[in-house]
């Protein structure tokens, strides 16, 4: 990294501001001996910001398969041949279960995610109603059900949710690359159509879909601009049958790098690490240190989590205090 | 940390210095989120005295159990009843195949060791005979036969024996809980045996042998002042039939903070990461960023090490160049 790029990165750290596009993109680029400069200003905005609280959060694929968007990553799209599951809405005693089941874990948030470009007023309907009827003050409830305008929102909100989660998955100069059934404008009013409702705003994506470092720095610095309250990061799994099947995976300390990036550009937000954690090994603990303060545990949608056990080891290895777990 | 502790080991990182004892000892006390600061002072040392070389070794149980000696975590004692193997010298092809296989992994040291407070002349005798007819350039050999005088010292010396390992294994103050068949003094005249033949000097121990961190900051002092050139870092793993059977083993984090300790007590030393390091569960990649330049990598003596697939992913995630590893 430059020598200006430490000193921003150390008065950053100091004052708990975002650092410049700049400074971000040189942190993409950072030499390998350099990655504890990153951890030590990541965890110093970290400190600031979050003290030592952790979120942990659990989500149920609640309705699969059978998308009508292109997605090129998702394994969920109808426009791919995956052996991702398809099936509709469970019913709200499954959901109810799954909460009630994740509640068991140190999580403070369960996330119902339904596939498909929006759901259906019935099926919106019927989670409120399961929302409504369940609930554990340490378990907030949050929902990804896709482009939903204001009204449905605010139905979800009256309901119990709390937050609601709508990816704008990448830079928007990158996005048309992703996808061709939608455009990001209408993402991003969703994510707006969030913010206005008085929804809690979880709004991330995928790194490693083929998007350049400058794209990935575009991308934080929007999501920024936005001031979303957590951003999840995925790191792309390639899926059999996906557009992105043959995408060479990020390396473990890219991906420690670029959560380091997001972490600086958004000392405020929530950074919580997704799917394609276990692809980072020996240095998942790492997340951490780079500016993580909350990661998902448990089962994802279409790939692999890591057993719920490990991860409970490595938080306690990391000496993160029970009462982190928030 | 106290503030003064974070003024000093940044002050040690910049110029390559040792910290003093008492910086040294609130290293040991750092909070979990300080660990980044010591990661940055430790990497910073690191980077000044060695680059990013690494240095991997491998050893060969060649000798085993019936040891003399009462050390309290040993399972070769005479002393305890611990399913150790025992069995006399290994032939000397066998001692020449090991050492070839381990060549084939990316080590630059090989260590023999064999256990007994000393080896016999004619067993020193026939392991100078294996070294001086089998030898490549890429895998020095190592020593490890106990309290040898400087004459057999010399004559392994010649051989081509270039690095004899002798631990002292904690603080004087704590040696007598640890050992009351010999003293410390003995160990301490074979280090310096070692040292004025010219053979490079492996000398460390066993932490969390039940020494306080007072006692853990008078060994790396010691080390200090001995100027050793590599000191190998045990964590015990306590072993059925050893006194120290029922001893709580160290926590991940309490290693990593005894790292980067010994790292800036020990600024030129090599800091080699060996038994017990697959205790550290997640956190086993932290310990480069702590200050550590080596591992040791395959089978150890009595307790399990990792398979060296997956301690050569991590070094790859670690993006540690392949000629890192000289």
């Amino acid at each position: 990294m430059k020598p200006s790029t430490v000193k921003n990165l150390r008065r950053a750290a100091d004052r708990g501001e975002p650092v410049s596009e700049e400074t971000a993109f040189d942190i993409l680029l950072a030499r390998p001996d350099e990655i504890p400069e990153l951890m030590n200003a990541a965890t110093a905005v970290r400190r600031r910001h979050f003290g030592e609280r952790l979120q942990l959060c659990s989500i149920l694929n609640a309705r699969s398969g059978a998308c009508s968007e292109d997605c090129a990553f998702c394994a969920q799209s109808a426009h791919h041949e995956t052996h991702a599951e398809v099936f509709g809405l469970l019913d709200g005693n499954e959901i109810a279960a799954a909460y009630r089941k994740a509640a068991e874990l140190p999580v403070s948030r369960f996330g119902v995610v339904t596939s498909g470009r929006a759901l259906s007023d019935e099926d919106i309907e019927a989670i409120a109603a399961t929302v409504r009827n369940t609930s554990d003050p340490r378990v907030a409830w949050c929902a990804s059900m896709g482009c939903l305008d204001r009204s449905r929102l605010q139905l979800l909100k009256e309901a119990g949710v709390s937050r609601f989660h709508h990816n704008l998955e990448t830079a928007e100069s990158y996005f048309p690359e992703i996808c061709s059934t939608h455009g990001y404008a209408q993402r991003l009013d969703t994510v707006r159509a969030v913010r206005e409702v008085g929804l809690e705003v979880c709004c991330g994506g995928i790194l490693g879909l083929g998007e350049s470092l400058e794209q990935r720095v575009e991308f934080a610095a929007l999501l920024a601009r936005e001031e979303v309250d957590c951003i999840p990061l995925n790191f792309l799994v390639p899926i059999p049958g996906t557009r992105l099947e043959a995408r060479p995976p990020m390396k473990p300390l890219d991906m420690i790098r670029s959560i380091a990036m997001f972490r600086m550009m958004n000392p405020k937000a929530e950074v919580k690490v997704c799917a394609g954690r276990v692809r980072m090994g020996d240095l998942q603990a790492v997340i951490f240190y780079a500016g993580a303060t909350g990661m998902m545990v448990g089962p994802l949608l279409t790939v692999a989590g890591r057993d719920v056990s490990s991860d409970l080891r490595m938080l306690e290895d990391l000496e993160f205090p029970a009462s982190a777990l928030n």
